[in-house]
């Protein structure tokens, strides 16, 4: 998995047996420099199409290096991996029709070629899992609520799985769901303003409010808190997706203009974000929550005061590492693909019906 | 299949019975003039990376439709149809390594999404030949001597496949090959130099000589031919590709500029084409041609004056009309794909071992 924060790779690598998934290994390595800022230059925006076809195939070398490396480190043999799930690394999404040369189409674009990972590795690579749920009339997002499915129904319990990336997400799990009854959308804002005002504050010094201690030291201002929070996003019914435009740098260039002092916005940035995500939790039982989010003691702490009949765990009581879910969850995509198994959710990514995602590439 | 000209896209629908291979329909449908317009302008260039994202879902749009037309023309029902293979449309090739960001490498890209085809069409659509052999060392072309040898190897007799498109190229079949024993390259030039003087003299009314008549009726300027056939690139030992850029728009201004009637340098061009493939033509035993070329007239009495000892036919004599083998043989690369069998041929692509060539994408 390669995020849009353009991070690096991380690799995890996972035991399927019947229903049981097992994590075994994860490990994230980061882009080298020149890399990154290659695929910076390409992500939505003007190039020559001879780098995006070089980096297609450069990102396949690296995805493969990431996989060995992963390996070596637990001394496990590639030979004994059956399957590998790829995502690639996104260089354009367009989940929405637009019109183009006459016709209604939405896009997008993956890069990481999956014949060198099959071809470097040995490894059967299953990879571009967005693509047929777009061609089905879906946005091809959110593809995890499927996994969260996998991994977190129950008979009895209805649960929320969250997500506090740069946005936020949830995935509803009613008690005895299927995948149909699953509801899954961005509940606003995750990291993204918290990030982008630290940043902003210490001049790309901290990229984080580390556990939350700016926020939880600072006063929220209610004017402004009242006025985020009457965005007509919140009222809208799902399925719905937040634009990372809608409350990246712009946002918070927004915030900072007010004169307001930088921790104060801050503090009412990460109230935002708690309260937006108490805001769309339905009535349930359990909260499972992943993400660099989580990290943030303070966005925890308000969640837990907000709803008081949760109980709020993260994914490491279900033994999955919170920072690895999303590279497991391509993995079990992977498995699902091979197992000829539907994976997007329709109610999520509205698309007309259910589809087999990704492309395979043979061993 | 869709060629680098641009002209659009060939649907072949073909029957393949244990080894018999039996065309059944071909269709050839232009693109609209503005994804032509569209496709020239991200070709090779510096575009945005929205407008390839939209060029992706859009080609896959227009290849489904295609099908579609090729099928309802012969009323056969898709849903008899079993597989699908698709070329796509290069818009970036570059068969040899090179140094990008301190690594080596070679990439290619082809757009047309194979998830919106197998969407639309139902059928399993086998696609992304070219990608497996290049992350195995070759250069991912040429790949159509694999189904030349399908379709014409013979236990007793040898046998060259002959394709004149723009560029010329060969298939050494020896009598009970096996594929490792083919030998595959560019002879040089095939329709380009005449093309491009025919659209000068004519400014672009006319874009070939037809039957070759330019050519026939004019004079051969014996000191340019010479010229003409000591270039370097005919004394290389195979495997070696012509590059498009070699007999292209300068080759023919360099030639325009000596200030010779244009006549005569179709004549010149066009006795080059035919010595230049006759000088690569192996002793054998017959010829088998296709291509635009075939058309020509004068080019192919002139084979057939040079290679007096040749049995020459074009592919219509197996049964293969010779405009729709490259549409074949993708079809033909599908099947090999589920087969599990690798198409590529090492001597001809230069990589390091055979492998299987696509991507699958299931109905």
């Amino acid at each position: 998995m390669s995020g849009t924060s353009l991070d690096g790779i991380d690799v995890a690598i996972i035991d399927i047996h019947d229903k049981k998934i097992t994590p075994v290994a994860f490990h994230s390595i980061p882009y080298p420099k020149a890399v990154r800022e290659a695929l910076l230059s390409v992500s939505n925006n003007i190039t020559h199409t001879a780098t995006i076809a070089r980096l297609n195939f450069l990102l396949g070398a690296l995805y493969a290096d990431a996989i060995h490396e992963t390996a070596r480190r637990k001394r496990i043999l590639l030979k004994s991996i059956d399957l590998c799930g790829m995502h690639g690394q996104t260089i354009f999404h367009e989940g929405q029709q637009v019109e183009y040369l006459g016709m209604r189409v939405a896009s997008t674009l993956q890069i990481g070629e999956a014949a060198v990972v099959a071809e470097r590795t040995g490894i059967h690579t299953i990879s571009n899992f967005r693509e047929r749920d777009m061609a089905a009339g879906g946005k091809g997002a959110p593809l995890v609520p499927y996994v969260d499915y996998l991994l977190f129904r129950h008979r009895r319990i209805a649960r929320v799985a969250l997500n506090i990336g740069g946005i936020a997400n949830i995935t509803v799990i009613p008690a005895s769901a299927k995948p149909s009854d699953i509801i899954a959308f961005d509940t606003g804002p995750g990291n993204m303003i918290i990030d982008t005002l630290v940043s902003h504050k210490t001049q790309g010094r901290q990229r984080y409010d580390r556990d939350g201690r700016i926020a939880r030291a600072s006063k929220i201002h209610p004017r402004m808190l009242e006025a985020m929070l009457s965005d007509p996003y919140f009222a809208l019914d799902p399925p719905k997706t937040a634009g990372r435009e809608q409350f990246g740098h712009e946002f918070a260039s927004g915030l900072i203009a007010t004169g307001i002092p930088i921790d104060d916005l801050i503090a009412t940035a990460t109230e935002f974000t708690a309260q937006s995500i108490a805001l769309a939790i339905p009535k349930t039982t359990e909260l499972i929550a992943s993400g660099g989010g989580i990290h943030n003691r303070q966005i925890m702490r308000r969640l837990r005061e907000l709803l008081p009949h949760l109980a709020i765990t993260t994914t490491a009581s279900h033994g999955i590492d919170p920072d690895a879910k999303e590279a497991i969850a391509f993995a079990v995509l992977a498995h699902e693909f091979v197992k000829g198994r539907p994976a997007n959710i329709p109610s999520a990514t509205g698309a007309r019906h259910p589809a087999i995602l990704g492309k395979s590439s043979p061993s």
